[in-house]
């Protein structure tokens, strides 16, 4: 049988290069070799952001973030697609698991005090304490071998597995102790401001979902080596960013070597290796363009595909429940 | 249209007369009144005690609250009766509030602290802060206006009336803001020991269900004034046990006010007091007794009568359900 992975993200907007090359790229590889389910975590939005104008957007937001899946290869004959949301008896395991782990191991975990710290939060509310109790519950419902994470995120999947560890020792054995699948590509991608990742709070970002103008604007005012101020002289081929979408993006690895060789040496200026880039993140995103239009246009099949998963993604849920009440007596 | 209540108890086991003094009267009476939801609440034995040896207890620790509550005189005509663990809503309720409840706010409340001392817990499970927001889920799932309370649990409601006051300011009102229903009775009951409030754990109960035999022994054996040795020295009547029982379950009040007087004048031995004591209680008990033994005899009724009131908290749970994600547009 297949392992199983769960992986997801918070309906939060339109997925942008960053995300292809994080999360995305390694997800649609991994759909071939594994039992995979995609939820769309809503509920986490409401730790950080309960308030009903950002809840009304959630609907939009998940029409784009399931447009960006599909249209860039995700595959709903492969892939479970399923809205938290939706699913009752999530609620019910982040509950059970609550009496499972302890307040002060919650407030030890350092992502917590970052978001405070990013978001100004003078308090926590329970809900954002419990943030990764919630995400025990997400992995567990669907008993995930394997939690596809970035590599500064393995700490997150450690109170998942010492809560699956804890009920089976407990109650009895139902769930796998899932295990961080950390990937090999770039984790982060920098910005187009060519100062920090590329997120769309700072609007540093080239989305999936941009037309090939937008990209033209985009590449054409990125920043490159700020040392370097003609054509003429040499310039900084590393950590610079065009040459980082260069190395990403563009499929024809002469014309990057070229490029990288002439910058160098001082003989091409950043105008022309930005024209080269735009036509290759333009004909990265061509083929994505194409299938983005496509389901656009039948939004209907979205609808389904997404009441398909979460029934699907549901009866796991049903069934987990049932072993853990059983296990448990309750 | 009639108020509507929310009470009830965890199902540790059998009743005293601690439990009928402090809540059961106040409830037999309120049922005629209002509109009455009684919760078993085994979920919320696990934020102490989630140990499978616990929750294994908790059918049989149903089955005998069930009795208590019959024989004393709750009607299911009147009452709904229902199993917290069977309402999956209660849990996304709790979810959800739990984004609106800051974590100091549940740290500052006395009872955890108390509990924890009490306990000698070290740490504090993340279920064990997060209670009150689950007695916010009971109460407000079943949009109760009334919550019968003792003196000292007003606090309790206040974290509810915050929940959902706040609800219903961010995103439209859902929910009544319940208050507290504080009642004039004798909250505690002194144990037989004389020392401590009557009590499982401390071993000073009588139990609704005990035999006559069983009263008898205990009464014999109970704590009256220290300070007499023999019966023709004058006693205390104030504060002491065989006397404040008397007041309570004595309904013959010339016999009552007879043995206080002869009591204070040192003309009675402890024993008649005892021995009139007694009577008073099995007199008292008899008809408890008697109905106990009927629903002993028809265990399926007691299902039965358990089913149909969790069925109506369900739809009830699913109905507020439904007015909360319509509201947040969830």
């Amino acid at each position: 049988m297949k392992k199983r992975i769960l992986t997801g993200d918070r309906p939060t907007g339109k997925l942008h290069l960053g995300h292809y090359v994080g999360t995305l790229k390694n997800r649609i590889a991994l759909q071939n070799e594994y039992d995979t389910f995609i939820i769309l975590a809503d509920l986490h939005t409401l730790t950080t952001k309960p308030e009903k104008e950002n809840i009304q957007k959630l609907n939009e937001n998940i029409r784009e973030l399931m447009l960006d899946y599909l249209a860039c290869g995700l595959d709903p004959k492969k892939v479970v697609f399923y809205r938290q949301s939706q699913i009752l008896e999530v609620a019910y395991l982040y509950l059970l698991f609550a009496m499972l782990v302890n307040k002060p191991r919650l407030e030890r975990i350092p992502t917590l005090k970052e978001v405070m710290r990013d978001l100004k939060m003078e308090n926590a509310s329970l809900g954002l304490l419990a943030y990764p109790v919630l995400q025990a519950a997400d992995i567990l419902m669907v008993r995930a071998n394997l939690v596809p994470v970035g590599k500064d995120q393995e700490s997150h999947i450690e109170v998942t597995r010492e809560i699956a560890n804890k009920f089976n020792n407990m109650y009895g054995e139902v769930f796998p102790e899932p295990e961080a699948l950390v990937g090999n590509e770039a984790v982060t991608l920098i910005g187009t401001d060519g100062k920090a990742k590329m997120s769309k709070s700072i609007g540093n970002c080239i989305y999936l979902s941009d037309s090939s103008e937008e990209v033209k604007k985009k590449v054409m005012g990125m920043y490159t080596d700020p040392n370097r101020v003609h054509g003429n002289e040499p310039g900084q081929v590393e950590g610079n960013p065009v040459f980082i979408y260069h190395d990403l993006f563009n499929t024809n690895k002469e014309e990057v070597s070229d490029l990288k060789s002439r910058y160098q040496k001082g003989t091409i200026k950043d105008v022309e290796v930005k024209e080269k880039l735009v036509v290759a993140i333009n004909n990265f995103l061509e083929p994505i363009r194409t299938k983005r239009a496509e389901f656009e246009n039948n939004p209907e099949l979205i609808d389904q595909i997404l009441l398909e998963g979460t029934a699907k993604a549901r009866a796991e849920a049903q069934e987990t429940l049932k072993l853990v009440k059983e296990v448990m007596g309750l």
